[in-house]
């Protein structure tokens, strides 16, 4: 057994000096490869023994079939190399960055964009491509590295060299918004991760849903790197979990073990069994010893992990900055340029003889993935023909999926109410709008984190989606928010016809916070139902208890925060939700535990606009005073106008569902409902007044915690009441 | 081998029908009340084979010694019984709560409060205590069961009788800031047990900076309870990682296994091995079969738990709702009231005599712990005094540490400044701030979310907190920063002198928010390190870069949100956040990543006003125009200040580094500042501008997100200026 690893914890990176030898096939290059790095690396080995799990390139033949036959070792090192200069060099030109990364990774990355991954660089968007996700985002110049050497039109060479300046296509953390070819965006540790279980779980999905014995329509991988950050947050074991319990088997992820973060040695607060937590999961797992040098370990590890039903996690040993002879396995090189100094040094210990940006022409060829590509595209395209012709009915289905494009009439399915329907609460309209949806759009897909019967979100003609299961379209996402969100965005972001909802209390959106921002800022048109909204809440007391949510959303960028007040208004919010959802824009719903009346003014349309008359004088009209309310809380607006209309005050009552909405209404139809020369403007809502001076000059609501006793008894106790809302407008007048 | 455990999966609760036998010894008692239970379940049992790690009462004999003996095994039996009944007719009578956790978790939370714990009733501050976390905190009515039958004051027998009523000392779920005797505030699941993960870390960093060789001071045990939710909860895991990490051996948790969430069995989203990934975590863990009845097992496993150095998992499978013959085993009992015919059905098959509310007589003295509470802190108080006499010194530290009494002259460690002296970040003045306070008061601790180099939290003057030097007062938290808020909040709340600090960057403040809320809910002074705080990130782009976060604050209740301007107003905030500690309210401080400034103007003294003029005209005098800013825009308003007064315009600048505490000193120090009358009132922030519209009429920041590019490029191309500002007020004057 001739041993070819070197340890990937000695402290400074192996002097690589290879012998080159061209035209060699895969294998046989890196065999040579390999003997050639032992013959230089002598003093460094420290093969640790074997453990289960460990994969090395000179196990017992596991069959290993890479699209890279016919490319010299020359090449595949030589194309390893340009991954990290041209990391190293933007990173160095820009100032600013993560090199350590790119450094360490560029082995397995190679494997992945080079030779496993089935993706074509001219065509993005391309429904069964391999999806990749960079989990790890701070390591960001890998992965516009790899873009531009396999043929991607949005990482232009040009575009590396103004790596994280303005308006650059090349932004520091991986933005699906900003390169095409980016598949989500991450940065926040953890939530790539994340992402990348939705993006299997819709593969999973599509692919049991659609796929016939004789049309496999549907039919990829998905690929991720974390890191030792990724792997302490929760988040992603939350997903982790999830991922082994769904059995998504086509998901493999490369935990880049290189201990180091920025504190310094993972040693200070990571020594758990990072694999063995994953077996508990019921993950596969691998280890490569030495992902720095062996890269058949990392082709086997592949191989491996595509014959295991399970979710595959690959911890690949590197050495972070690998190659720099002064900073590589330290944290000074995760997050700082090289310098122009060490950038010399570690091309002289890398034997890189080209200069700053350049790309050897043998890489060139070697890397561009273009004719690859388009074959693979084109062999698939076929398929996707027959099956249009064999099973129309289903292909229209996967088109609205894969297209976006929505059936005509879907919004027909939302249900209209008059003050006669019976009551109830938001939540219970919200049921009735996602039932209605789910049976109107093929890609309407959710669930909740394990509050189905309270958030009531179960859409009940489907089933759950299960290992088992996984046609099925009810996501049970267990207690697990911050997950579920950041699922549920990789969801919606897998293809645009995917409208992705997901459910908890209004109070723990909390726990999705970090998540929710990123689909505003991405585009994933996520809906987050948000259920118990208030201190209606009542006896579950002030843990359950939201009273800033509003407020905390409203303040974010890109998100809809919408309250609807009733039945139409909901009606009228899960239209605009799914309008959002299409056009790349999430929606937060804040819905009611509490029963509410169906209100006389309240429209679908009106919602539509954000706030608009639901009582009394129209817009426009003058008017002594304007009182304002939200949710659960317009009826009390609605019953405080007829006071004083009652006592001739000529009022105007405005429900405002969506103040994001309103304000793109513009200055005159804002000067129409609310204008500013009225002395006596009053709103009320159930909840902290914090943004409510922009139009009100009263406020009423509660800018404390709540209390745990019946819900009507809060309210009264807390002033939140139509008379105290008379008085305050009468107090104004 | 005589097996006496049944299956805790039954579908129905066990029909038990005990032969009472009075005056047998603990072990005896339980054995024969096993054996009779066994003979009338004969159909039901289903033992399983044993696995590592599991407990049974019939395992070869591992000493048990508890408290309890004496005690009879009918009024055990009849304890247990208690407990669920209290719960069962509470939550009957407020018709709101959950019973099937109580029922279930009786017996080991017997176990735990009558026989395991030290600690006092009579007195729950004192110092030495063990503490007691329900993590699971909706299953509350266990916990104040628990504490009325075992004797504290806090809750009465009234106050059982109303249960989750407005003003009761019995909320909807714990809340340490209304029942004396309960330590943390849980519900939001995975949050007690990381503050149980806080607590247990101080009693090892207590111990080991105070224990000599003849005085152990400090000696106790942390207890938790969480159930399935709380293990899927990402959160708890990240504080399992670094209990494990850390050794905290006196940490005990019993995990209820019973199966069952609120969406229904948990084999619908948790079928992952959670021992095997505490295993992973460096646990020590036991699996205890039948939580139902085995009561020894439950004994044997905290002696077991009590002997290994790791913390311990102990997996106790027991049934929801057990002895409901309708309920159990379902998620019908989670979560709503049993109902009479459901409560008078369990109250035979448990073959209960008692009346509602009632409590037998010898359970109220069997279960009584204020004889043996006081008796433990009567020969602790010994010890105590022996220590204060022989070590005055430590003592005084520790003194100050356990009563919250602050050093005389600690806030004078905090320099000032002059525009003379070098300007910095505010992070590095913060740092200047977290040293000086770190050698000032003795209970001063904290660290950061693996960010301490960037954050610059580290306390040069001490090592690491770690598993082996525990006396050091640094935490290295990982990438974990929702276990880290959750953990800086535990040890908050063990005692009022841990002043208790914790880091990372400001937009990652999203994954900690449920803990910050928490923390301000339940008087956790924690200390919101959090830097980074706008687009001044620069190169990292949107994802790195704070819009909407300081509003989010400013909305939350409770909760000081700080944005210091420079050295003197980071140092006036640091002071404030130390009295705030102190005074149980939460500190979040906004701290910037780029250099700043000293400001001719800013004093500590402004800062404890929330709001203060800093250049051009005093308070009260007449003004043209008040300029407000805060933090790095500050300087950007005392510029335009300055080119406005050059042209002749009367200009007040305000700093406004905390609006909370602007807004508590009342509207006549408000209007001095900000006069509404005046019509030229503009703000300067790069952030969001929601919320500014009650203090200013044009308000310069950023709504949209951010973007990847230097930072002066960034506020170039988002007006954010000092011109702007200018132009602003021009506009309205």
């Amino acid at each position: 057994m001739s041993a070819i690893q070197f340890s990937s914890r000695a402290a400074v990176a192996p002097k690589i000096s290879l012998k080159k030898s061209s035209k060699v096939s895969v294998r046989t290059g890196v065999r040579a490869q390999a003997v050639a790095a032992r013959r230089t690396n002598k003093g460094e080995r420290n093969i640790p023994p074997y453990k289960k799990g460990e994969i090395r390139s000179n196990h017992p033949a596991l069959c290993v079939r890479f699209l890279a036959a016919g490319v010299s070792a020359d090449a595949i090192q030589d194309s390893i190399n340009s991954i990290r200069f041209l990391a190293i060099d933007a990173i160095n030109k820009s100032n600013s960055g993560h090199p350590g990364l790119p450094m360490g990774c560029a082995p397995m990355a190679y494997v992945l964009y080079r030779e496993a991954m089935n993706h074509n660089p001219k065509d993005f968007t391309w429904p069964n491509r391999d999806r990749f996700v960079l989990s790890a985002g701070h390591g960001c110049m890998l992965q516009y590295s790899l873009m531009h050497l396999t043929g991607y039109p949005s990482v232009t060479h040009d575009d590396l060299k103004n790596f994280r300046q303005w308006d650059s296509m090349t932004p520091g953390h991986p933005e699906n918004f900003v390169t095409d070819g980016i598949e989500v965006t991450t940065g926040p540790l953890g939530m790539g991760f994340c992402n990348a279980v939705g993006l299997a779980l819709c593969e999973k999905h599509l692919a049991a849903r659609f796929n016939k014995p004789d049309a496999t329509l549907v039919d990829h991988y998905t690929y991720s790197i974390m890191g030792d950050g990724c792997n302490m947050e929760g988040m992603s074991g939350e997903a982790a979990s999830l991922a082994g319990h769904w059995g998504l088997g086509k998901l493999i992820v490369f935990y880049d073990d290189n201990k180091i973060s920025i504190d310094g040695h993972t040693d200070i607060s990571f020594t758990e069994d990072v694999s063995a937590r994953y077996d508990a999961y019921g993950w596969h797992t691998q280890h490569v010893v030495d992902g720095n040098t062996d890269i058949d370990a990392i082709r086997k590890a592949i191989e491996a992990a595509k014959k295991d039903p399970r979710p595959s996690l690959i911890k690949v040993s590197t050495l972070i900055g690998y190659g720099s002879p002064n900073k590589a396995d330290t944290h000074d090189v995760h997050g700082a340029p090289l310098g122009k100094d060490e950038t010399e040094a570690t091309r002289k210990n890398l034997n890189w003889k080209y200069g700053e940006f350049e790309i050897p022409e043998a890489v060139q060829k070697a890397m561009d993935c273009s004719a690859k590509g388009a074959e693979l595209q084109a062999e698939w395209k076929k398929v996707e023909s027959a099956y249009a012709s064999k099973y129309p009915e289903d292909y229209a289905e996967y088109q609205s999926i894969t297209t976006g494009k929505l059936p005509a009439g879907w919004a027909d399915s939302l249900p209209s109410f008059t003050p006669e329907d019976k009551g109830v609460a938001t939540r219970i309209h919200s049921q009735t709008a996602l039932n209605a949806l789910g049976g109107a759009i093929p890609g309407f897909v959710g669930g909740s984190a394990d509050l189905a019967p309270s958030n009531m979100t179960l859409m009940k003609q489907f089933g759950d989606f299960q290992k088992d299961t996984p046609a099925e379209r009810n996501i049970r996402y267990g207690v697990r928010e911050h997950g579920m969100a950041a699922i549920a965005n990789g969801i919606a972001l897998y293809a645009p016809g995917f409208i992705s909802y997901c459910a908890t209390f209004f109070i723990f959106s909390d726990y999705c916070r970090s998540a929710m921002r990123v689909a505003a800022l991405s585009g994933a048109g996520t809906i987050y139902v948000m259920t118990h909204d208030s201190i209606g809440v009542g006896e579950d007391g002030p843990t359950h208890q939201p009273i800033e949510h509003l407020a905390s959303y409203r303040a974010m960028p890109g998100m809809l925060m919408m309250r609807p007040a009733d039945g139409n208004e909901t009606m009228g919010a899960y239209k605009i939700a799914v309008e959002g959802a299409a056009n790349k824009r999430p929606t937060t719903l804040a819905l009611s535990r509490q029963v509410v009346p169906n209100l006389a003014g309240t429209t679908k349309e009106g919602v539509a606009k954000g706030a608009y008359v639901v009582q009394g004088e129209a817009a426009g009209k003058p008017v002594d005073c304007v009182l304002m309310g939200t949710g659960t809380e317009l009826e009390l607006a609605c019953i405080a106008g007829e006071k004083l209309a009652a006592e001739g005050k000529k009022v105007r009552v405005v429900s405002m569902p969506c103040w994001e909405l309103f304000e793109e209404q513009g200055d005159a139809y804002r000067e129409s409902l609310i204008p500013s020369d009225c002395k006596c403007r009053v709103s009320i809502e159930a909840a902290s007044t914090f943004g409510w001076a922009k139009y009100a000059v009263k406020s009423i609501g509660r800018d404390g915690f709540g209390a745990s006793a019946p819900a009507p008894t809060i309210y009264k106790e807390f002033g939140i009441t139509a008379d105290a809302m008379v008085a305050a407008a009468k107090s104004l007048m």
